[in-house]
Formats: structure tokens, sequence, C-alpha cells
């Protein structure tokens, strides 16, 4: 069965990364959280990243802030596809840093980008993934559209 | 077998986005190619995004300059992973309009985001989501990434 | 009679827009207030750009945040003039994605872009269009300008 | 019948703005263009905008760049719709003082601003101003969106 | 004697203009304040930059945010030296749209800018002005940065 | 009677400066060009700045690029107004870093900044200060005023 | 022995700057603290530049906000190593004026920058240049990383 | 004897990186260069950041452009001090990408960072590095400042 892998640069970035371990539990999707620091613990950068696709995972989650070179190393590593969340963390200016040094990866190396704290966008879009070859999952995703939908309708009901 | 459509929003956008067509073609990755223009062709833009998961895509890429709506309307239509293509077009402000309009989605719908006209990595991306589940594809990009360790290599050696 | 529609993406946007209605009603201008999500409620989307010119509708003003899609796409659909309001949305970068994302229009479908948070400024435009066939309410127009002035003047005899 | 004045802040600027005019041309819209500097002509900039109104204008679409003080000033005198159009001149940093000074005018004044060097949009924005309450040239704007469809629909059987 | 003319576009702006009242009675310099508003007091804007120079004014200090255009009419309409003050007002973008409407003035009409809520500077820079062509002024300014030498030296005496 | 220096840090800025020296030529107003890095040769700044309001100049017209320390400096040494120009020199990045780095001079320390590329400005705020006490000087922006205008008038008169 | 400057533009920089000293304290390296304003005190820089080398030490840190010339003019006076650090001060946009004006020294002038606020690394910066030729100090340096390494895998086991 | 190691993410680099080995090899300081990507050859820099400390070298120079993460990952890896260039390569966004990946390192893992392209500078710090603790190598600097300082007094000598 499919697992993702989340992971983050600083345990402060957990109250952002949080939403991403909450959707996907919501969708009963398997994850395992890790601290992984690119710049504090490169070594563990590395096993993790030589060895995921090994260890089960589909789909790697890595947040991080500032110069965030997690998701990016992930993906040098890694043949797993790579979602990359940028986190706004109270060393960035303004999230500038953490948008573009996860976003511009050089040709060859793909890091899947999502908003200035869109943990849970990244949940769902690793959710896309493994329902793009697994109809149940895709299911999962058609409906939780469905439930967006009938709550905003819900909600422009509420105007008058 | 998986299939990817690939879909931009204006003819010319095709040279930046040919390198994703080109890269999916090296991994033996069937595309189908489109122009959808969210702007000037809703309709088909709605059909695109309604029906896209029955017609066999596995992923959409879709590529956008300017106040580029294209990747994020089918990812509001479709279940699919919708991977975005900022495109620097000429009516683009250095190309920070394709990126902040492609990127800074909602939550609730997200768009796998590359760089700023990163159509190959956006191809890239497309086949690790296939190979997540598909270890025949996988094994191409774990080959691919080795080739690109072994030019760098080479590279290196030139320079004495 | 003139009528106005106000669509905003999100119940969230209420507190910004609100300035919009409150401004037509001064000017005695029938408006009509909606949730229409471009991501979540796609067909609402596409159902009220469709026909909002034959149900009497003059003008649209449609406010959103982060990646926002909704002016565009209704621009897009509605031969009517739309005018966007960037919403300064908690998701959002300092704004500059919610502007961008409304104003970079493609050639051919325009939308009349307001201010960051510019609600108040989206509602006197849209009397203004409405006034510019329309002598009564360009007399209000008027009056609104002289009202500004008077403010402005009484202001700085403060000062002393 | 409905005429719009295209003005520009200097005749380097003519070229960009060019476009509004062609475009209204080919809607059948009455259009006078002039040079009106706010910042070398300011009694012409005065006369223009205190009686624009008077003189049968429905719409003024202004262009300017750098510092772009024409059309927040005309639509400081003018009860009329006023339209801004960002050029990139010269003078510009990238562009974005041409953006920023035209669209974020104050609570009570508002400028309808279309994207940088969309003097096209401009012309459209301004038919669909006159089209919201002329049926006839309502019409044309339709027409026009259904050619551009066609047009992106052709383009797109090229590409097989 | 020579008379400083300090204006604002709105009343609110007055918190940080107070900085450049305050130096300048410091230095004994005459001042006058008001408020004139390029959008909504355009007229007052008129009478004021046409007359300013024969009522006795060396500088005009004027400050403004957001789409800031009073600094730039007034040096459009007089010519003494205008020294503008861009003012972080709340409908304002970071700052970005006050400081670049100011500064980014066409070829002709120079904007003495100072820095972003710098109404302080805006009196020294007056100051100055005054004080090149009046050896008493001048001596004062001599005598000020002395004293802020003083200050910054005792304030490194507390370090130990 | 007054003089005029103008300085820049490198001979690479000329080109830009040059038309600083051409429009206070053109008022009759003697200048005093000179090279002075404050990055190469510090001596000479500090030379050029204490003793400059004693060698007869009434204002510093300073031009520098990148890190631009020069116009600050200056100012920081000198009673005189220092009129900034900020270079978009080869090593800018699109003219930002020139702009704030003289811009944003701390309280106590101003520096009249003028567009990116300014010169001619520069020059011209300069010939307004030295007129703000001197009527002849007054009189020949007057006429430059007028002159630009009749340009400006001229240059409508050919659109038909 | 070693011993490092730490300078300041103002006292209030130094709730910011307090953390290179205490950095570099917890690795038995002795610093000096002053402030030195390049524009309020001027002749205070230039001793401190022409000096640092011949009193000893090894490397200077110097951090400021907005227009911060005071990295650039120790650099520019001094042949020792010089590290800036961006200060996000009160009169900062953002912190870009702090980044732009230490970061984008011209060629033959570098100035070592740090992230903005980044006085820790400043610290730690310094004593990697006195570890480079001092292999206590390397030593020191190589179990501060194990430390950081060490606190990130414990954090990541209280995740469970 | 001390040795620069000097490595890039790319051959495309090494026309910018050209300017670090040349003034080097001016200083007489021996230079090793090679081609490091960290996203193309990550067992490569992890070897090279590893080792560099007990290979030689007293200082690292790392350039790369978009998201530069090479210079930040020798950082994590080594002791030495690392200095990053930041590229304008093809792919980054004027260069803002390159500089904010670099510079924005998190706390205990710093960068010196120096400008945009600036590899000359990052030459030159590292001579001053080496030149802290070897007072031959500082007689070199300060003879190199000279000359600067006299090429510009040349410079202005041509004015005339």
């Amino acid at each position: 069965m499919s697992k993702i892998g989340i992971i983050m640069g600083s345990k402060s970035d957990l109250p952002v990364m949080q939403d991403a371990i909450d959707i996907l539990k919501q969708f009963n999707i398997t994850v395992e959280v890790d601290i992984v620091s690119a710049h504090r613990t490169p070594e563990k950068l590395f096993d993790y990243g030589k060895n995921a696709h090994t260890r089960g995972f589909s789909v790697i989650i890595a947040g991080a802030g500032g110069a965030a070179h997690l998701p990016g190393m992930i993906a040098s590593l890694s043949p797993l596809p790579v979602i990359g969340v940028p986190v706004k963390s109270s060393n960035s200016i303004d999230g500038w840093d953490s948008v573009l040094s996860i976003l511009q990866m050089p040709g060859g190396v793909p890091v899947a980008t999502v908003a200035l704290n869109g943990a849970k966008n990244a949940g769902i879009l690793a959710a896309q993934i493994i329902g793009s070859s697994d109809a149940q999952v895709q299911e999962k995703i058609i409906a939780y559209k469905e439930d967006l939908k009938t709550k905003v309708i819900a909600s422009s009901q509420d105007l008058t």
C-alpha cells in the first residue's frame, strides 16, 4: 500500500506541515513524519533521499523556509515525485526566499511546488498522485471536491 | 497504459512547452498535446477538465503566461494531478505574474508548480508520478538521473 | 434599470467586498451579491459568467485573493465589463499574487482592476460606468466628488 | 453617439496606445486621440479632465509610464470612467512604477487599470462599457469573443 | 525670510508628516501646513502649485501614500524645489507604490524623494536648501550634525 | 556665484551623468565634475565631503550604482543639499539596489533622490534649489517649464 | 590571539547583533563591540576602518539597516574580511534595502553578506575564518556542527 | 600553503566564475577548480564537502544559479568558510532566486554571500580571509586597494 513521507527542516515547521498530515489521514493514506534538516543533518538527508523509494514511499512532501534546500536535495537524491512546501518561517523575507529556493530548480530535477504555507494542498496533491493509479483514492478526491463545492454553495445561501 | 495531457494557453507557448513533449517521448510515455485557452475557449477548458480523468490521462501538464489561469482552472475541474508551467510570455512582468497566478492556489485545489519556463521538469515530474506506481518507468527515471551525473562528471574533466 | 453583480471567491472576502455593496447602495444602485468560487464551484462560475448579461446585469464586480482566477474567468465568459478587486487574503504574498493574477490578463479579455482591497473604488467605478449612459447617476458621481472635496477642505481647516 | 477619448503622456507612448485606437475602430466606435502630459501640460490636463463629460465622451483611456499620474489626475477631475494603461516606457523600472502609480488609487477615485502595455484590452473594456447600455455594441463584443475562440480552435488543429 | 510649505494628501498622513514640522521648528524656519489632495481637491492643488513661488515659499514638502500624485503634480505646477515624502499608508502595498509613484518622475519635472515615511529628513533637506544660500541656517545644520555625532558617541560609551 | 559639484563613483557612470552637466550648462550654472569612489577612493570622498561647502558649492549631485554609497556618504560629511542619482549600472539588480541604497537614508542625513538614471532631473533640481534664492535662475526654470509645455502641445498637433 | 570587531550603526541594532557576540563568546573568541555610524560619525568610521587591521582584529562584523553603508565603507577602508549583517530596522522596506545596500558591492571591495538579521551566522562565519588557519577553532566549529545535528535528531524523536 | 577550492554547479557558470580564478592567480594563491552539482552529482557534493578541510583547502568558493543549493550544502558539510556567488543564469528570475537561495541560510550554517555575478569579489574575499592570518597576503590586498585608488584618480584626471 502507498505511503507518503512528510519531512520538514525544523520542528518549528510542524504547525504549518500539520495540515498535510491531517488531510492525508482524512483520505486514509499512511504518512510517516520526520525532521530532516538539509543544513544540520546532511547525512540523514542523504540516507533519506537515497532510500525513500525502496522503503515503500510513493511521494515525499518536504517543507522548509528561508534558503530552503530540503525539497530540492531530496529531489536530487530520489526518483520519487517530491512536493515542496515553502514555509514562511521567522527568518524568511516575506516568504520570497522560501518560494524561490524551492521553485526554481534546474532542468532535470523537478520539485512540485505548492503555495506559501500550502501544506494542505501538498497533502491533496500527494493523494491525487496516488489516485492517478488507484481508482479508490481518486474517488475520494472526487468526493472531497464535491464537498468543497457544497460548502461554498451553503455559505452563499447564508448571505441572504 | 498511462497517458499525459499537455495543454497550453496559446500556440505561442509551444516553443517553451516542447521540452515537456520531448522528455516524455524520451521516456516512451504517450502524450497528447492541445491548445486550451482559459480566457478564449472556456467551454473547451470545461470539457477538457471535466473529462480528462475518464479519457485515460494520468497527469495533466498545463502551461500559460501572464495572469495564467489555465493550470488552476483545470485543477478546479479535474481530480488528476495538474502540473503548472509558468511561461515567461511577452506580456508578462518578468515572469512574476505567471509564477504567482499558478503557484498561489487556495487550499483544496493544488497545482504542482515548476520553475519559470520549466517545461522539461514538468515532463520529468509527470514521469516520476507515473513511476511512483510503475517500476519500469521509475527505472527510467533512475537511469536518467545517472546519465545527468555522468555528463556533469565528464564536463568537470574537460576543465583540466 | 441597471443592476450590478457583486461576487467573491469566499465568504471570508466579504469584509473587504462590503465596501462595494455599501457605496452602491449609497448611489441607490441595485446590487446582487453571491459567492462564486472559480476553484471550488466551477459549474456555478460557468453559469454565472455565461448568463450575467441576459439576467439584467450591467457590470460585474469580482473579488478574490491569492491566485485569483474569478475576475478573469468571468471576463472570459461574459461580454459585460468586469471589475476585479485584488483581495489581500491570509494566503496571499503581501497582495502581489492577488494583484498580478487579476491585472495581467491576455489581449482580448480585459479585467478593470482596482487597488488592493479597493472594493469601494470598484463600486464607484461601476457607478461611473452606469453614469456614462445615465445622466442621473452621473450627477450623483459629480455630487459625490464634490462631497469628497468638501470633507478634505474641512479637515484642513481643523489643522489650525 | 458614444465617443472615447484616448490620451497619453507623451508621443513616445503612441506605439503602445495605437492598439486601443485600432480595436475601437474595428468596433466602429469613434475615438479622439490627444497628447496630455500631467507633468508638462498641467493646464491642458485640467481643461481636459474638467470638460470631458460635457464634450460627449463616455469613457477616457489614459496611458502613461514611470510615475504615471495622467490616469489618476483625469479620474480626479472627471466623473467619467477612466481606464489606465501602464506603459513600460524607457524610464520605467521593469514596469512596476507604471503599474503601481496607476493601480493604487485612494478610496473615492478609481482608475480601471489594465495589464502593462495592455492598450488593446483598454479599448475592448471601453467597448464593453458602452456595450453595457448599447445592445448593438454588446453584440459586437460577443462576436469578437466568438472570433477569438474560433482562432484558438483553429490554431490547435494546426498542431497535428 | 524663507518659508516652507508642508502639504499632505490626507489628514491621516499628519502623524508621519509631523516630523518635518518639528525639525523645521527646531531650526526656527517658518512652516505653513495644509491638506491638499491631488485626487479629491484638484482645484486647490492647482492654486497651490501655481502660486506657491509668489506666496513666499522657498521649498514645498509634499507627503502622500499609495498612488501618490501630490508631490509630482506640485512639481509640475511650481518652479520651486519639491521634496516628496512617500507615506506608508494603510492602502499601500508595503510602501512600494508610494515610493515609485513619487520617485520615478519623467525627465523635466524632478521630485526630491526621501525615504519611506522620511518626513524628518524632508525637513532637514528643506533646511539644507535654505542653508545653501543662508550662512546662518547652514551653521545650524552643521551644529545639528555635530549633535548627532555626540549622541552616537555617547551611546557607544553606554555599551561598556 | 553658485556652483554645482557633480561627482560619480566611476567613469562608466558618465554617459548617464552627462545629462546633469548638459542641463546645468543650458541654465548657465557652473559645474565642476569629478570621479569620487566611496569604495575605492575613501580619502578623496572624505576630503570632498568635508570641504565642499567651503569651496563654494551650493549643491552636490552624486551618481552611483549597485550598493551605491557615494551620495549617502557625501550627505554624511557635508551640510549641503545632496542630490542622489541611482545609476542602473551593469552590476545592478534591475536598478533596485541603486535606488534603495540611495533613497533609504536614516533619520538625520537626507539624500534628495531622483529617478533611476534621472541625471537630467538632478540637474533641474539643483537649478531649482539655486532658484529658490535667486530670482534670475527661477525665471529660467519657469521658462524651461513653458518650453516643455510648448513642445508637448506641438507634438499633439502632429497627431492629426 | 585573534580578535573580532563587532560594530553597528545604532544602539537600536544591538538586540539583533547580540547573537554574534553570544556565539563568539561561546567559541571563546574575543570580541570588541562598538557603535560606529557611517552617516552620523563618519570620522570614527574612518579611524575604525583605517586602523582595524593594525589593532589586532582578524575580522570585522558590521550590522546596519535601511541604506546600510557601514559594512561597505569599512570594507572600503580595511584590508580585513568584513562580514555584513543586514538589519531589518524600523525604517527598512521589508529588509530589501538593508540586504541590497550591503550585498551589491562593486568589483574590488567585497562584503561577506549573511541573511537578514543573521548576526548569529555572522559570528559563526567569523569563527570559521579564524578556524581556517587555527586548528583548535576549527575543531570547535566541527563540534558545534555535531551539536546542531544531535539536537535535530533529538527533536525528530520527540515527534513520535 | 593555503589553497582555495572553486566549484560551480555547471560548466555554464564558468564565464562568471573565471573572475574568481583570475584574481586569485593574480594574488599568487593556489586554486583548484571543479564542477560539483548539488542536484545532479549529490554524492560528489557530499565527498567534496566532507573532505575539503582535510584536503588542504582554507576557503571554498561556490557559484550557482536559480534554486542555488551548492553553496549552502557545502556549508552544511564543511567547517570551512564558504563564499557563495549567486550566478544570474538563464533559468533565473532576474537573479533574485540565485541571491535569496544562497543568502538566506538558517542560523548555524552561514554562507558568505557576494553580489550577483560577483565572482571577482569572492576571490578577493578569499584572499582577505587568508590575509587575516598571513601578513604577506594582507600586504597584497593593501597594494591591490592602493592600485584601485590610483586607477580611479587617473580616470578622474582624464575628465578634463
